[in-house]
């Protein structure tokens, strides 16, 4: 692997692309050169990279040209303005929005999961939504055994899932509380310290949000199970990197617990944490700052035979945005 | 109701007790005497109960004579060795501990549920588990449409359900952060403060703790419905009072979903909050300090027709357990 790579990150300056460059480093990825993308309020601006000041420049449609990848850390809007010129300058698009993601045409790969679809792309890979990655990571390796019909998630989202302003409104707040100041919400609908919201993304006609329509879309594309169905209850709570998930499945099959544990721990990229009585559970804080999904309270849903209920937690910056990414790019380039 | 009664509170400076005097005091009870008892750590200590200070007295076998009532609030070990002292007294025991909850000669009452059941008392009543209230409290009026055949629900528990030592905890380990101070934890099992932790009370040998089975087996005997399966996930989450609880159930009969909200809003105690797209929806902030149990975010459980889904928040302390109580106390003595 003597060839090196040169990749843009756009949307370098905020939480998911700050740990992009960092993740990039960590996996030794083979870097060239490094372009670093964001809003003109960035333009000049400086990050490390092995060691380096790379200067920050303000991302135009001329942008990329003579990239090979371009990793997308930004919103759906700039994602889409950016898209054509990516393309055009032939570089591959990894974007981290939700803008291409149930486009048929774009793959939305979890590596571990379904690294195959990713040669089917035709410029744009899609990196899909961060409770949906951990949750499907938990779940892949029991949907191998017997295809999941139905799951019942209730998420506990941390606040860097809304960016560093999320991550800066949770530190502000909790510092306004011992302090006993008063509490004006800036990146959340209500307060966040001291709290949980049950409500993320934007309202959609059937009752849920975007955010948990995710989990159903997305779980089907990914998992390549068109037919599944998901109920999901999408939750802030005041925790600041690891999303946790309470998932209950229905198999086609009944399924044993032992064979859903080994099924579980064989799977790559998760850890088996499942020993409640030596208190061995998944928490945000343990599994934060990582790559691996933790899985653990697996035992059988009361309420049906087929049912299996767990719960995982994995850390929503890396492997639920920019670990995930990098992974795909090596997958691209190891391919 | 000229009548006045003698009343005593076993546990009366917990977070629980203290907040049982407030609602004795809220709620107008007819008290003749109020009996303060708690540990003997507390003898000497003063409360306050309508403006004047009120000596708390170590409990003790002889401390029930001439009580019309006792409200407890202490553990299940305590309520199991005063309880035939208080019964030999000729007092009813109102208790909040699990002890004699699942005894099929104590009703176990949520008033607005199964205030009939109190008439069976044979001078002990029970309190039910503060998240089977709330769950209850919010679901009760659509069992009364169409029994509930299962419910999956995932908790989003206070800190206050720990008493006292859990609220310390969380404002300690809080004030810990802001100071970057290291935390050790006390109250719970792992650091509370911006994290989530899976386990609530003991391990079970079926996966389950000891508080996720009380969903089930307490709920199956307030509501009447003794073949409800419910698989429950209860989680500690840095919320100071009330609990949050995401549940997803199923009716034996296909319900609309505008009938289902006109039963949930006419259900005595409940107040529906359910306008995502106005953003109106129950957070535990909102809903602390305060009797009545918010429902919210009512739709259709989308892996199952006979399905609902709904959020629902109450705060802990009050409707959770010393409101109830209370409450129940009120009906004994109206009835």
């Amino acid at each position: 692997m003597d060839k090196k790579y040169k990749i843009a990150v756009l949307g370098a300056t905020g939480a998911v692309g700050r740990e992009m460059i960092k993740v990039l480093e960590e996996y030794n990825v083979p870097v060239e050169e490094l372009r670093l993308l964001a809003s003109s309020r960035s333009e000049g601006s400086k990050l490390l990279f092995r060691g380096e000041e790379v200067t920050v420049h303000e991302a135009k449609p001329d942008s990329f040209s003579g990239m090979d990848f371009v990793l997308g850390a930004v919103g759906k809007g700039m994602a889409k303005q950016f898209a054509p010129h990516i393309l055009e300058a032939g570089a591959v698009f990894i974007d981290n929005s939700s803008s291409f993601r149930m486009d048929p045409e774009v793959p939305l790969v979890v590596p571990e999961i379904n690294a195959e679809d990713i040669k089917k792309h035709r410029g744009i890979i899609s990196n899909p939504n961060c409770s949906t990655i951990i949750t499907l990571m938990a779940v892949a390796g029991i949907a191998k055994l017997s295809p999941i019909e139905t799951m019942v998630a209730c998420t506990y989202q941390a606040v860097s899932g809304a960016g560093e302003a999320g991550i800066r409104a949770m530190e502000d707040e909790t510092e306004k509380i011992v302090a006993k100041d008063a509490i004006v919400p800036t990146a959340f609908p209500a307060q966040i310290a001291m709290n949980v919201i049950p409500f993320i993304g934007s309202y959609t006609d059937n009752g849920y949000t975007d955010e948990e329509m995710k989990m159903q879309n997305e779980g089907r594309k990914i998992l390549h199970l068109p037919e599944m169905k998901c109920t999901c209850t999408c939750v802030r709570v005041p925790v600041m990197r690891s999303h946790s998930i309470s998932v209950t499945l229905r198999t086609r099959d009944v399924l044993d617990l032992d064979t859903v544990r080994a099924a579980v721990s064989d799977f790559p990229g998760v850890v088996l944490a499942d020993d409640l009585d030596g208190r061995d559970y998944p928490t945000p804080l343990d599994t934060s700052d990582q790559d691996m999904v933790y899985v653990g309270r697996i035992r059988k849903d009361l309420t049906d035979e087929r049912g299996i209920t767990l719960w995982c937690c994995g850390d929503q910056i890396r492997k639920g945005a920019a670990s995930n990414a990098v992974q795909i790019l090596l997958k691209l380039i190891n391919s």
